[in-house]
């Protein structure tokens, strides 16, 4: 059935909500989950609830975490997410960001036990509508290697920046500093298929096209995404007290992360009038816009671009899911006592809409 | 002949000085000149003195810039460089971004006409030296297109991050966001060699493999190296008010670039005692290194290892320069009227040995 972004959001809600979740908690995962999925990043929308969910019954993720401030020294803030969603850790350091960003220019924002921080444009999404830049990173579960090296220590340490815009959409990048995520290699193995060279390693380091030999994921651009990748774990762990390398948790043995992230807010306000700064960015993205085209190609998007309009196309059509995404949330939501065994995935969101 | 490195240093410095250089911008110049070639960056070493003076005499290059202070609001800070060297820019800008640092935890100081910073490493090594994490970008001129495009309007734009250490040396990570610089394709051209697949493309935005057709350079990883090339195009120039995109600069036209960047600096010390921090990261670096090495390699290198490597062994032993830089320079302090015409490259650098 093709749900809206509402049905998606209230979906979401209500199962979280009867497992135990707080309202608040409840709403903000369910608004990254919809945006995920909205925004075409299926890998963390709703897709991902019923890992969420084993994570939480196993003790991997803490539903009832205590989020605590403690370090709060002019622009810089310092939290502990007591192992709970990162979704809603970085959410709420968020919103403390924003203040001391207003007050300094720029603020730093660092969180330790935290975890998976959903879909990482929403962040940036976030930060635009309140006119500020935003520069975010986390460490995650350790899929990739140091360069030259064999162990997985080091995870797929996203960057997110954000820089908003006036008429245009905003400037929003989220890219991870591997190739492709572990989810894409374990998709070609079902498949069957072979992945490209660049995309994994096995278990001695040597490039691999056999999915079922890929042990650790390569950084872009070799040791140029490796760079990256280490001053990501720094900035998410070494100012919060975060683990990092062998001390993560392990993904296979659904162990606490124990990972980290880190914020940087700046407020252009403080630089010149916001209107005259997002003017000067929509006229910046005009500019690549209408910049002359490489042969066979019709349109030169910004980063950012393609989720938007993609957000905006799935709002007005509505998203299907496949029908085993379907049967495994309607059992998800049976196990948990929300509904009947024999409701359907239409009975379960439209007890969840109204 | 062998020089040491206050050879480089000093006979540098002669250079400028005669040529109407302050006595401290010709040493903060000579000391980042030094710096790029006993580090191993040849391309932002001794070999570009020539060019650098070039830029002056045509009025690219201001040498009696009036570096002014244009915003300081709390923790933020923006410069006018007055198209002075951006070596002399961005060190003036770190003085200044340090002590905002010291008082707020967090800096960010942006520049205006702006030029060639050189060698990023040595940004990352002085934030080391005084205990703060560096975050630097800059735009210049643009030799790469927007994804998809075929226009140059997007720079090189590399990113500098430097994290402190204690026993361990630094982490100094220092890339450009495009595969390699305008400079290996021209080498290529000399010698009549191919280049690889990924490097460049020509006037239409196709890949290309022969050197006197590349156009516009790659960015690292595709979608994701642009991605970050915008971000850190917006930082340095939207705060400040650079030049960005057809507005910057023609480096063929020896124009002035007007380009900007932007800094970023951390004091760890505001979240527990700097020991600590730096223990912290010394504990990563040896996680790292000593990890399982991957099947062919003799070891790990963490960002930035391998440049205090060569700075190290190239203290010790001296640097050798080709014949036909020492030629050039020769020639170029000749035509400075510095030494007389029949002086040769020895005599140059003993009249600044002193």
């Amino acid at each position: 059935m093709l749900l809206t972004y509402d049905q998606e959001k209230n979906l979401v809600h209500g199962i979280l909500s009867a497992s135990g979740f707080s309202d608040a908690d409840a709403a903000v995962i369910a608004r990254v989950i919809a945006h995920s999925d909205f925004t075409g990043v299926y890998s963390h929308g709703l897709s991902r609830l019923t890992r969420y969910m084993r994570q939480i019954k196993v003790g991997a993720l803490n539903k009832d975490a205590e989020f605590k401030k403690v370090l709060d020294d002019k622009a810089l803030l310092v939290f502990d997410g007591d192992n709970g969603f990162g979704i809603v850790s970085v959410n709420k350091a968020y919103d403390e960001a924003l203040v001391k960003a207003r007050e300094y220019g720029i603020s730093f924002a660092s969180g330790r036990h935290n975890a998976n921080i959903g879909c990482g444009s929403y962040y940036g999404w976030r930060a635009a509508k309140d006119d500020v830049i935003c520069i975010l990173g986390c460490n995650t579960y350790a899929f990739s290697s140091p360069f030259g090296g064999a162990d997985r220590l080091i995870g797929t340490n996203p960057i997110i920046a954000a820089v908003p815009s006036s008429e245009e959409f905003p400037i929003v990048m989220d890219i991870s500093t591997t190739n492709v995520a572990m989810g894409k290699i374990q998709a070609a193995e079902r498949e069957g298929k072979s992945v490209p060279a660049g995309w994994g390693k096995d278990y001695d380091g040597k490039m691999t096209t056999d999915p079922s030999k890929v042990f650790s994921l390569c950084p872009i651009a070799d040791y140029k995404g490796y760079g990256l990748a280490v001053i990501v774990d720094a900035l998410s762990t070494m100012l919060s007290g975060a683990a990092y390398g062998s001390d993560i948790g392990l993904f296979s043995k659904l162990e606490k992360e124990n990972t980290g992230f880190f914020m940087i807010l700046i407020d252009p306000s403080k630089f010149m009038p916001i209107d005259d700064f997002k003017k000067n960015v929509d006229r910046y993205i005009r500019m690549m816009k209408d910049s002359r085209k490489a042969e066979g190609v019709d349109e030169i998007f910004l980063p950012g671009e393609i989720e938007f309009r993609k957000f905006r196309e799935n709002c007005g059509k509505g998203m299907e899911f496949s029908g085993a995404l379907e049967k495994e949330l309607t059992e998800l939501a049976v196990s948990l006592g929300i509904v009947e065994t024999d409701t359907d995935f239409e009975a379960l969101v439209a007890a969840f809409s109204k």
